[in-house]
């Protein structure tokens, strides 16, 4: 595994595979083996037919999508909570599974400066991990309706009585979780001009004339840093027209969120204090691997009440008592792994100053690219927010034309966005192996395509 | 962690730890580090503080609730598969993760003896790894709501609508899959008096009157193998009634679905060529570490078509060319790890026959421990099904009396349940280090806890 991890960090293996549809399962036995076999073989067999058809997200030129990160400490403990083996759906079922992860969310609130609020030490709200930031807002979904109906959605379903609000630029999954939930399609507020950034105004109009054609205006999901520019809703004013008019606010601050770490970057988090959930992926940004989302609330009593359901078989004195939290409550599924072990192991191994350090890195790295692109004739930035760089060429056919010749390039990985209605590259930094030569090389590699991209061919790119 | 296995399988350790709420809380740090600890650190603060407040679910007197399997290929998998640290949401993020997931559940089908039409292979269905049946159940309802109402629900959302149907014995989760998919709580079927299994001709009544009033009957979920009681459904009848009325139909069999790996238990899958989704936990008896839920569908355009979202940031010409699985749309989740690894390589380590073997190993553990219930005056064995025990004594007091002591030893587990409005204890098998020496220990702690508790007293019990 050490070597495989070296081999990326040198950039000695493709960044994605090159393989058409139905190779591995061509090559692999159509059914399963009778007979045992031995761990040698499948470890080979791994490195022999699996990982070449991977796409390496670790890779130091991997800046596709958001980045989903990794580190030895989180290694080390998947391996030690699948060799525990427990499952921690209530506090009775491994109390310490339940409590350590009491105790870490509790140290990430404090780190990332969330309110008092969203502690279990204040008895109000807590933390618990979820497997992503798209099962986070299903989950808020569920507890905004339970509290915006009084309890009547339980039984009685959405009815076509509910509303949820975002922008265009949300997540996919707030839209998914929003049909998942039953209630549709969510309500689309406009942006203020030019910004991508949710118009208050907008929204509150919105939810007026909701209420007066009988609708129950129920959850707003605000973005912190959304996924095609990296915007940052007006938390503060979404907020205050939440509480105003009683409606569930969930901030999704899936890769944003992480930055906060940083005092520097605190200011993501101003009017948090008004959210009633709160998401951030340390799998994303936190050198963590997937999945761990971190779902707050300074509400858990609706959110448990929303998800609770009590058969004889799940009784026991520890939750009779009330003095403990089951976290089967705060997550749709029923089960759930020892989910706390990693984050502690990350968060200790690295300290809070190491996480931050990892933060600025990257964010250094884009601005690297950044003013490589700004430097260059024929190149456009376009975003340059955190660790997210998108740049275009001067006209559209150019730009699709770089696009197309990047994805058949193996060695790095950008991805395709859409800025303003005209074509864009993405590049977004994350990898621990990424470094300054990384820049270098990734920057090399895109300005050749883009102007001479016969000397790529040549090398049979 | 082999020493932590051995102290387990030789019942060194406790199967339940003696904590009160909060002590893991209070004997850590209120706030994360600032500066980097070491892996050692972590490591021995894992066995200090973490491990003696677990339940130990691999220990071989663990009976209770439905096992959490493990096995050693299992745990290298879950390594293998952290320090790799992909990310499988669609085909083109990672090829080998996709088609390793389709081999594998197309391995699994054939093995449990699935119809053809739930294989990838097919071109009309196929499997997909979940983290729980929770999760499955709520993916076959949006396939179901979106299948039901013509694609109207996916805009729309359920409206008051629709209907989904079970028995009051199916599991939390559907119940919980249900409210959170907007239908409020399900419509409950008689079940056929003293088995607890649906009852076909009651469902079918309960169809057409809510086809009278209006209402889209939706969803049937039917079960193999409750949790209360293990009780299988008449799935052949009820897939009768669902194809004539085009409705839906999911089969829970997370536990008793792995005994048809066996052709001596494979009766449990009659019918199943009527479902449209089905799914069973390899996590609960497979030796396969949580979470490892695998849900099939014989209509997976069904599925897909109501999970897709496909913003600009996720295109790609893998899926626009259609020649691939993307897995996002197949669960809640955008973002999962690689889920098939761990599939792959503890199929191929214990090979289909060592699967069967374990199967009825555990199997035969639980009918040494009915018979020796059977045999004991004062006692009654109210089920015997598969690995699951569940008995009483002749008075309800003795019983619930016998429930007290068992809480409070902690070398082994069982978990209160109740059957026929009566309490009784529920033992199931399913550790990997349980053997007849586990049930002589078990029953003997039993028989003296119920008949002569001072002699366990005197030892601090």
């Amino acid at each position: 595994m050490i070597a495989h991890w070296q081999a990326l960090a040198a950039r000695e293996v493709p960044v994605t595979p090159q393989c058409a549809p139905g190779s591995l399962r061509t090559a692999l036995p159509s059914a399963a083996p009778e007979q045992p076999e031995s761990l040698g073989e499948m470890l080979a067999d791994t490195w022999k037919f699996v990982v070449p058809g991977l796409t390496h997200w670790q890779h130091p030129a991997f800046l596709g999508y958001f980045p989903t990160n990794n580190s030895p400490a989180s290694v080390l403990a998947e391996f030690v909570t699948a060799g525990l083996g427990v499952q921690g759906m209530m506090w009775s079922t491994s109390p310490a599974a339940t409590e350590l992860e009491q105790v870490v969310t509790d140290w990430l609130a404090q780190a990332l400066g969330l309110p008092e609020a969203f502690r279990h030490s204040s008895g109000r709200g807590g933390g618990v991990i979820q497997d992503s930031a798209s099962s986070a807002v299903l989950v808020a979904t569920a507890a905004a309706l339970h509290r915006a109906s009084q309890g009547r959605w339980r039984a009685a379903g959405t009815e076509g009585r509910y509303r949820m609000y975002c922008t265009e630029r949300a997540h996919s999954s707030v839209f998914k979780g929003c049909r998942i939930a039953g209630l549709g399609e969510p309500q689309l507020i406009a942006t203020l001009p030019g910004t991508g950034r949710m118009d208050p105004d907008a929204l509150g109009a919105r939810i007026d004339s909701d209420r007066k054609d009988g609708f129950v205006p129920a959850l707003v999901v605000a973005t912190v840093g959304t996924t095609d520019t990296c915007a940052v809703d007006p938390v503060p004013d979404i907020g205050r027209r939440c509480r105003q008019e009683d409606v569930w606010l969930h901030v999704d601050a899936a890769y944003a969120g992480s930055a906060a770490l940083c005092p520097e970057y605190r200011h993501l988090h101003d009017g948090i204090d008004l959210a009633d959930s709160y998401a951030v992926n340390a799998h994303k940004w936190m050198r963590t691997g997937t999945p761990c989302d971190v779902l707050w609330t300074s509400d858990s009593a609706a959110l448990t009440d929303a998800m609770s359901i009590a058969p004889a078989y799940l009784r026991n004195a520890a939750t009779d008592s009330g003095r403990v939290v089951d976290f089967r409550d705060w997550q749709v599924p029923l089960g759930r792994p020892m989910r706390a072990l990693k984050l502690w192991y990350v968060m200790r191994a690295h300290g809070v100053q190491g996480l931050r350090e990892a933060i600025r890195h990257d964010i250094g790295l884009a601005d690297r690219l950044a003013r490589l692109i700004t430097a260059e004739p024929g190149f456009h930035l376009e975003v340059h927010e955190l660790g997210l760089v998108i740049f275009r060429r001067d006209t559209d056919e150019d730009t699709r034309d770089l696009i197309s010749r990047l994805q058949t390039d193996p060695t790095l990985l950008c991805t395709p966005a859409t800025v303003g209605g005209r074509p864009a590259v993405r590049a977004a930094f994350g990898s621990p192996y990424a470094d300054a030569d990384t820049v270098r090389y990734v920057w090399e590699r895109i300005r050749t395509h883009a102007q001479d991209p016969e000397q790529l061919s040549a090398c049979g790119v």
